[in-house]
């Protein structure tokens, strides 16, 4: 029997930077998932596999080599870096914690570009606990169901673990991107407090990957020492931002009673985007790539805004449901001649689900 | 003998838009002016000529025919729109009501783009009475003087005939751009009240015309509308805005020690050119030809903003003292290329001046 879990991804809506201020940001998951499937192997073949589909490389351990890589891991855990290495370290780690050193094949493969901050880091792990939970004698889950079902009361456990995946990864992550993966929909957090916020509004975004680096510790930096140089500005520039993240919290848990009000609705989160981006230009995070694209969807009318940390990363561009499909194709081929890459995703959508494969 | 009177244009360094909420804007002289001349003619000569020679157009009317015109004038005063006919009406207003209907050539010239939000009308007005006035009996300068002098005593009555003739010309002025060029140097304004700033830092700014035409009105409007469906995000804005004002105020009145000192100041008002911008951004006036600009000098590492209304009319970008003649020819050429025209300025000079020729 084979398990597949599979987790989404996660954009922010509104807030970033500024909730390193003590401002509210909102997240959301979008649907663009990771999925690993994992099917355990006879006892005596004595090897765990990690297949990893996206990047076309396989690994293969013998238990043996896995606990001397383990052990290894005990001493380079405070160094340890974002990237292929820790990644694998995460899955060993998760693996052997949950499921302990039976032999197994597992598959990653994922819809989100990597470190492009979208969270895919944390929809993997998210992925890869749900799995091994399902597998793991303390949850007991229907296994006779079919089709993708969500986690339920095991979701909690799901999202700890993930957690502590994420924190192999990301040496010290806010917790933010594995809790929007588990939990789906959309989330508001406030110096350390999540909140969970159930959207009533169906959204769809433009995701466009600029494929520009950046230097996220580097970013946060500067607006900190951009705040000390005008604190007066950027105080009333974070107040700013907060209304905005309260704003779009308030529009998405208000039900839209006709297509006009919804249409209303949609408007005023564009209008919300465009100035959430003003003030992210204003703390000095934008990028040259990010401003092409708002170029590029400024002409069609859209209104769209950076995401994450800025300075490269992703541009979030709100897809009204009044645009045809024919003017997103025309937009997406302008966007790709510029070289970036585009998603269009639900907002909002379920976090981690299973899936039972009978079959064989 | 024959006296020119020259007037420089005006550029908003800080809180366009945010002015007409109650913040306080900040408003500039620039060494970009108009000219006019003036040569009494002999009695006998019935007419009254005026040379636009920027748009060679001339213009020549009997003194019978002038009094006819200005009964029509007092008819169509309060229809008057900007525009030329506006601005012979307060030609021909201000002339016969300082000097009466004396014959003489009157020669316009201007260095200022016409409708681009660089003050032209008002150091139209300006430049024009101060030529007026130098000529008439209760103004008595010493006409011996060589050279370009200030006005003084008489600047505040200069001022009081330019408001008049802004006031045939745009209807309703606010009465900031005919004080800047008949005072010159900084002036704050909030809620209608004027305080002269005294700029102690050499600035220069390079200021690029879109040449895209705008409706002062309806952005102004789009203003309120949007702070009406957003009051808190908008208040903040607003607030940050003001707060821009304020911090150039105290910048460009502090006394730098040194070049270092100069050099932080100059990096200062940068960013506070780049958050103001942003702000502008996300109140909605920024326009598809100003990002285009900014885009641009953001790869020269210099910051911009728009000026005046937006939604088209100039940008601002600062040129700080390092920056070479030859980094800003090429800037220049690159913004030329797209069809926008440049002009650099030196920020917060002189005011109004006067100058008689007695070679003839």
């Amino acid at each position: 029997m084979e398990v597949t879990a599979r987790a989404p991804g996660k954009i922010i809506l509104a807030g970033e930077h500024a909730v390193v201020h003590g401002c509210a940001a909102v997240a959301s998951s979008i649907d663009l998932y990771t999925s690993v499937s994992l099917r355990l192997r006879s006892e005596d073949e004595d090897t765990i596999k990690l297949l990893l589909n996206d990047i076309g490389l396989d690994f293969s351990w013998s238990i043996r080599r896995i606990k001397e890589v383990l052990s290894h891991l005990e001493q380079r855990f405070p160094e340890s870096k974002i990237g292929l290495a820790s990644g694998v370290y995460a899955f060993l780690w998760l693996y052997t914690s949950i499921l302990g050193f039976k032999p197994a094949t597992v598959v990653v493969s994922s819809e989100l570009p990597l470190g492009a901050g979208l969270g895919s880091s944390a929809a993997y792990c998210v992925a890869l606990s749900a799995a091994l939970l399902a597998l793991s004698a303390p949850v007991e889950l229907d296994k006779s169901q079919k089709g993708w079902f969500t986690l339920k009361a095991e979701a909690e456990l799901v999202n700890k673990w993930a957690f502590e995946g994420e924190k192999i990864i990301h040496g010290r992550p806010s917790g933010v991107d594995n809790s929007v993966s588990t939990f789906g929909n959309v989330i508001k957090f406030k110096s350390g407090v999540m909140t969970r916020i159930d959207s009533n509004m169906p959204l769809r975004m433009l995701i466009t990957n600029t494929k520009v680096g950046r230097d996220t510790k580097a970013l946060v930096a500067n607006v900190s020492a951009r705040k000390s140089r005008h604190p007066g500005v950027m105080c009333s520039v974070l107040n700013a931002i907060e209304a905005i993240s309260d704003e779009w919290c308030t529009i998405i848990q208000s039900n839209a009673v006709d297509d006009l009000c919804l249409s209303a609705n949609e408007e005023k989160l564009g209008e919300l985007m465009e100035m959430n981006q003003g003030l992210l230009f204003s703390i000095g995070v934008s990028h040259a790539s990010i401003e092409t694209i708002l170029q590029t969807t400024m002409k069609y009318k859209l209104a769209s805004k950076l995401t994450g940390a800025g300075g490269g990363g992703c541009v979030l561009t709100l897809l009204p449901t009044h645009v045809s499909g024919a003017v997103i194709d025309k937009l997406v081929e302008e966007l790709e001649s510029f070289g970036f890459q585009c998603f269009t995703a639900g907002i909002g959508g379920k976090g981690a689900q299973i899936s039972f494969d009978h079959s064989s």
